[in-house]
């Protein structure tokens, strides 16, 4: 197969520009830092909403829609928010033609326009939890975009709850982050992440506790795959959020926040592309299979192709039928391998006489010849053994690039080719500084046992270290 | 029950705004003429989008994502689109702290940034049809807002496509306009709607035709529930959308587009709407039974209800149980109506004794009392029955309001309780400007055989003149 992309190991970020375009996966927009993300992605991310939304549905929480113009007082009502926010701002100065009288900011996450409408909705301890979620466009101006990584503009998720005690607010932040999003991410994207507590240095502005889950790419760096914020008190005390309490005393609310976006899309891709192309976790792949009819003779090969193909939607495999004989083989085949497509069946008139059809397997290459009776059941099989194996393969990498050390002197050096785990004691406030000055971040603390802490302080905790996007 | 709402007789925006409030659809945002569409609308909208989605998928077209953010010279592109939206346009200034250099557009909507990409993606004929859906925010300034009818932001769908020919581009319009919208509309929503074209005058900014979908709320007036637009080849000539014929010249392609918004759930509010709240049609309906527990004794009501519950889950109705028995039963009661829940089955513990329960139907408020056995069956049937019945009241109170006249005058007369439907030729485009001066407008034009004309010009064209929103 020609050569289409830069292999991984000579130019990283090459491979992944290279794979985005020809995949057709995205472009850059006119205005810099924005992107357009096209059909063959955005059937990706369809499937990543759908996956999310029902488990977030789950837990209790609707989706709303909140405006996409804030205005900029808002903002600065919670002191560490604005400063965190400012330099990332889009502001809209003028509207139907005028000059507007106050600036509008445009959203770069919503907790200051929700946290607004939570203080009118809620009264009672009765109206507790109130569990929001919404689905929506947000802008940071970006110096340096990268696709789906860093872009000026992206869609995300993005929860806010508000609750009467703390420890509740707690409890519900850890189900988010557990239930639906690390499972998400391993159930769906075959993505192992690490799940744990960001320092005090990384947290979320405004946050007092932010929850990361962080996964190794192809490069041994760290992608941060999204995060959940107990937001203490600090946004009901801004905004006034306040409620009765059972004994008739007035109390301020307990908020979280939580969001993932369109950059689980980049760190799909860095995290089970290959060098030739990108490969799709079954579960997730938009097309499961793709039937392929190698080349027509008298009709009989793109009839039969046809039967595989209504045979395989028959038993709820997503497959597609491929019958662009005008189009050269090999090229409808690199297509194919550089969308991701987990499995394609190849029909062609060679094979057929001989009752056989070949099964192509995206995550190993493997081809297999198989009688046209075992191809259902074949496919089958290996939509669900890929799923896995994308998985375990994509671990096997982390923990082969990740160095077991003591010193923070190690920790760095490990961080040129991947993860470094130790002892947070063995790195501290002041280690992480310099870790930090050498561009190398703490991703994430976590307990022994694989928990996550309830602060930076508490002992015996691991830190990872690494590069990151 | 209690008056909870204006009548509509009395004052029916009051009454559109009170029930919104109330039935708590939507709020204010904080910026001027933005709008907080709240869990209970959301839901509704939510399943819109799922209806209109896998239509619009069916007709082949896909989804794809373009950028918020339009660069101000691209709208300049094409005289007629930028002329007819300079006035509502959201101009940022900033971003990241800095003054732009160029200025950038909110999108009011996405031909330009869209006819760009498609230049850049279509070469040959083979790329053609090129069919594209986005779901969307946009943004047009509104001087005189009104929750879901006219708001500076809305959310929508916007459909784009290139196609080879003016015949393909007009056969795939109509063919969005009557099997995805149309459909949509009379068999989710059960709104009868007029399809037909809109006259030079009322055309999109940029379109050679545009084809409208009008329905009539319980004022009288007229609501556009959607639009879909022949854009003939100005955008593919403002964008250069150029394509290879199969003879090898070097033509410009033919663009349309078409739309639906959060608008539609306005229509549905003021189409099935009655002093009582909102009535939605069962088919869209998020929860189409509520099983309520009147009141507790010894836990046996709530465990009844339970049942009730699970068994209209069982046949895959969309059921919801009410057991906040600490909230009093007649304003739960009250609350259901407001947001017009279809049906609703009254658990209380004297029926119970008698092995009944009771089935209320939102539509006509009729209450029966059911033996247990018989509430799954009589609960589908009213089901099937009420999205029938809440198209038929709406068409027939749309005939009751249309009035057959045959002169200006007349049209003009009773477009203050109605519409008026009359020959073209009587209004002709002189007439067109007279009655715009009084604020009716010619909503569509149609052929006597309920078709859609191409031109204005076609002899024995139909015209409905109404107010509107």
């Amino acid at each position: 197969m020609a050569r289409v992309l830069t292999p991984r190991a000579e130019d990283f970020p090459r491979w992944y520009q290279d794979l985005i375009a020809k995949a057709e996966l995205a472009d850059n927009g006119p205005v810099r830092g924005t992107m357009v993300i096209r059909p063959t992605a955005y059937a990706i991310w369809e499937r990543m909403q759908a996956d999310m939304d029902a488990r977030i549905k789950v837990t209790g929480a609707e989706n709303a829609y909140f405006p996409l113009f804030i205005p900029e007082s808002y903002l600065k009502r919670e002191a560490q928010h604005v400063e965190g926010f400012s330099p990332e701002l889009a502001v809209v100065t003028h509207g139907g033609g005028k000059p507007l009288a106050e600036p509008i900011v445009v959203r770069p996450t919503s907790e200051t326009v929700i946290g607004e409408f939570m203080a009118k909705w809620v009264d009672s301890y009765r109206d507790l939890p109130l569990l929001l979620n919404q689905w929506a466009n947000v802008v940071r101006w970006e110096l340096r975009p990268r696709l789906f990584l860093r872009t000026s503009e992206f869609l995300w998720q993005e929860g806010h709850t508000a609750h009467a005690t703390e420890a509740d607010a707690k409890d519900y932040t850890l189900r988010i982050h557990h239930e639906v999003y690390e499972r998400h991410m391993r159930e769906l994207l075959a993505i192992p992440v690490v799940v744990g507590r960001k320092t005090d240095r990384e947290r979320f502005a405004g946050a007092t506790s932010t929850y990361t889950l962080e996964a190794m790419m192809g490069d041994g760096k760290a992608l941060q795959m999204g995060t959940s914020h107990e937001l203490g008190q600090n946004f009901a005390k801004a905004f006034d959020i306040t409620y009765s309490s059972s004994t008739g005393s007035r109390e301020h609310a307990w908020t979280t926040s939580w969001g993932t976006s369109t950059r689980m899309v980049g760190g799909l891709i860095m995290c089970h592309g290959d060098d030739n192309g990108l490969r799709i976790p079954p579960l997730l792949a938009p097309t499961q299979v793709l039937v392929t009819v190698v080349k027509e003779t008298d009709g009989s090969v793109t009839s039969a192709a046809r039967t595989v193909y209504e045979d395989l939607l028959a038993v709820g495999v997503r497959a597609k039928l491929d019958d662009r004989v005008d189009t050269p083989f090999g090229r409808r085949a690199v297509d194919a391998e550089l969308k991701g497509i987990p499995l394609r069946v190849e029909v062609g008139p060679r094979d057929l006489a001989n009752g056989q059809v070949v099964l192509v397997r995206r995550t190993d290459g493997s081809k297999t010849p198989l009688a046209l009776a075992e191809l259902v059941g074949a496919a089958t099989a290996a939509l669900e053994q890929d799923q896995k194996a994308l998985y375990d393969s994509a671990l096997e990498f982390r923990e082969s690039r990740t160095a077991d050390v003591s010193t923070l002197d190690d920790a760095l050096a490990a961080a040129a080719t991947g993860w470094a785990r130790l002892p947070w004691s063995a790195v501290g406030v002041e280690g992480e500084a310099r870790a930090n000055a050498e561009a190398v971040t703490v991703r994430c603390l976590y307990r022994a046992d694989g928990s996550v802490p309830a602060s930076q302080d508490e002992p015996d905790l691991m830190a990872i270290l690494a590069r990151s996007y």
